[in-house]
């Protein structure tokens, strides 16, 4: 199809970018087409590998922390003048290669492809990146690969360790289990020690920038190209432990018994209700249920829930947090059971900084898409980030929303739509 | 304290059962009093060997078979006339040594011990047995640990294997997981075809006594002795699943969602109201509950349920089944889900013999202890052996009526009492 418009404004190569997506996409690849890598799995590893090697083979340098984020750095003395670039900042693109089990191939894996695909593109057509603000400074170009974005261990631990939020504290009870962390770190190469050490002074990086694929439904309702995030929601986890008495499933009668899975099951029931009911903007999610002894024939004498819930406000979070935990005391005083309340962790929302969300702006339109902003459901990398460095974000349409499934796809001319906006905002911030 | 009757009838000798039922209670013993010997476990084996050595250190003779049941026995020939006795029958006296993971100290370890106590003292005092009802034949004694009677991997495994009711079909799809049977049975040297030859030929048992903890609180609300069995309860055992959509729980709206948890919590708390209201004799239990993908950010695309019911009525079961069934479909299809149903097995409900239960009822008399007849709504090995041969059962007080925790307990006297009720009834049936 001839295009009506001028070769200009400069664009990725489509098809280089699709044959480093397919191959990823290969790499513990499940028979419903999604990908199972949670986070140094041998199927992440895998990836990591084949990233390292992709880096290198592209005649970028290879470089990683002690947090194990791998990335391609172009460095600004390379397309420069040939001097070395002392007050070189970095700007950031990127994503991660983890995935959440049993989950799609587009989530996080389009954005670290993309990142590298403007590096690649970059690098090719020998452009000299310079702050926009600081025109005596060049820039490097970085596309990282950030350690277990998804949370199988920590959640945007990679991102963290790079801001220099992470602490002893949050490798000391992981979500994912201490002993899951310490194994999976040993899989890796690392330590508590090596993950703290990968904290990046607070000048170094020019900002980040992140594509991922929109993972709901509004973009491609609206047939809107380009969604542009003014805020990340916050997310809050905890561990909730409903504590009954385990007894023989025969013959201790109904009436005798307190069988912890009751609890568990109408705070389930309630706490949706009460989030759809009095929290619009907010979500809840309880991903797992483990009973204990866990047996046919015994009573549950313990029932712990995997509890998660989102909100773009601080304000409406605290609300909810509060309803939440009343809620479970009061679902377990109900059938005579215990609680324990373990809170795992939070994420506050995160606004997106406006220079960037400008630049994807007139990238846009620069470019021929149509773009609405809209804020993000999902917990991303760049959260950890916004307090470091300037940040932006854009979503590509998800086919009927679907995520952590394997049944998440994004068509490719979305993709590549993505690819070139970030290209674009790249050289609106550092062209 | 002195005995106010004379010292017959004759009696176990409690120091010596209570030396062996100690000894087993340290084998794979919890910290909080409590036993760990899921069937084929380090800790069961480590049972199952230290009570070959005990029968071999007692001076009776070891027997094992194809489904790894193993055996105290006592021959008619050692104790009688010195010759063979070949159209000798075998009275049967046993329990199970494996527990639930993380039972207590006395669920079937008592009737094994009382078992090979009362075997130890008919040697000791030489006792001729012979039937009762057929003069001529002389009968043996055998104290048997039953192999997977709690249903770690199939339930009643070795008592059903035994009657020769264990089928091919029941070994493909154990209530555990083939994979679990198939690496347990390798763990103790066993396999399908041996399992499945170890069944014994119907006229070769006398018969079947068990004494187990009631598991219950009718005993000790009544303040009576000893409980007599009028009747085993059936069990019928499904695997529920419940199955949505996986999405990111981040991204995704309430309403646009196909959440496994809902269907499956609402069920589980359906159930139980719906037996409590319209089935009063009969139990129902949601033991564990298992969540796929089962992370925190991801709505559970399918909630897999074990589900036992328990009813002393057939007519009863084939209604509650019916209904039980018609409420998880119903469940199923409020929240969007689909349903499968997979049904693991069923114990029908059996009858204890009348002979057996005057036998016991007139050895509780001669021995001063108190008697009451129930129904037992825990499943037994007896119900295996129910068309085998006459079965008998007896309980004694569970404090508190807990079990299938570390919490059961029986005050020692009372275990006596069952041992000397037991030794009573061998000798009115075959003294």
């Amino acid at each position: 199809m001839a295009e009506s418009f001028s070769t200009l404004p400069l664009r990725v190569n489509p098809d280089r970018m699709l044959d480093s997506f397919t191959q990823l996409a290969f790499i513990a690849a499940t028979a419903d087409g999604g990908v199972n890598r949670p986070t140094f799995s041998d199927g992440h590893l895998a990836a990591r590998k084949w990233f390292k090697e992709e880096i290198e083979k592209s005649g970028l340098e290879f470089r990683t922390d002690g947090a194990g984020n791998h990335s391609a750095f172009l460095p600004a003395s390379v397309i420069g003048s040939g001097q070395q670039a002392p007050l070189a900042k970095t700007l950031l693109l990127g994503s991660h290669l983890d995935s959440v089990p049993n989950g799609g191939r587009f989530d996080g894996a389009l954005g670290v492809m993309a990142a590298l695909e403007v590096l690649k593109t970059v690098k090719e057509n020998r452009i000299n990146l310079k702050s926009r603000t600081e025109p005596s400074r060049s820039v490097n170009l970085e596309a990282i690969d950030f350690t277990d974005e998804e949370g199988t261990l920590v959640g945007l631990l990679g991102s963290a360790a790079l801001a220099g939020h992470l602490s002893q504290k949050d490798l000391a009870s992981p979500r994912g289990g201490r002993d899951q962390l310490v194994e999976g770190m040993a899989r890796a190469g690392l330590s508590d020690a090596s993950m703290l050490s990968a904290a990046r002074p607070k000048d170094s990086l020019a900002g980040y920038l992140e594509l991922h694929i929109e993972q709901g439904k509004r973009l491609e309702r609206a047939g809107i190209d380009i969604g542009i995030v003014s805020a990340i929601v916050g997310i809050w986890s905890y561990r909730l432990s409903f504590i009954g008495r385990a007894d023989h499933a025969g013959s201790t009668t109904m009436d005798d018994r307190l069988d912890a899975s009751l609890g568990a099951s109408a705070f389930t029931l309630a706490a949706r209700e009460m989030v759809m009911m009095g929290f619009p903007d907010c979500v809840v999610n309880v991903g797992k249920m483990d009973f204990a002894p866990g047996a046919f024939n015994i009573v549950p004498a313990r029932a712990d829930l995997a509890l998660e819930f989102r909100s773009p406000d601080e304000d409406e979070f605290n609300r909810l947090d509060a309803a939440l935990l009343e809620l479970a005391r009061k679902e377990a005083g109900r059938f005579g059971l215990e609680m324990r309340i373990e809170f795992l962790g939070k994420h506050s929302p995160s606004m997106m900084n406006e220079t960037m969300q400008t630049a994807f702006a007139t990238a846009c339109d620069d470019l021929g898409l149509t773009h609405v902003s809209l804020s993000s459901g999902a917990g991303h990398d760049g959260q950890s980030l916004a307090d470091l460095c300037p940040v932006g974000m854009i979503f590509v349409p998800s086919v009927d929303g679907a995520s952590h499934s394997p049944r998440e796809f994004t068509k490719w001319d979305d993709c590549v739509n993505g690819a070139n906006v970030l290209l674009q905002a790249v050289l609106r911030l550092a062209g």
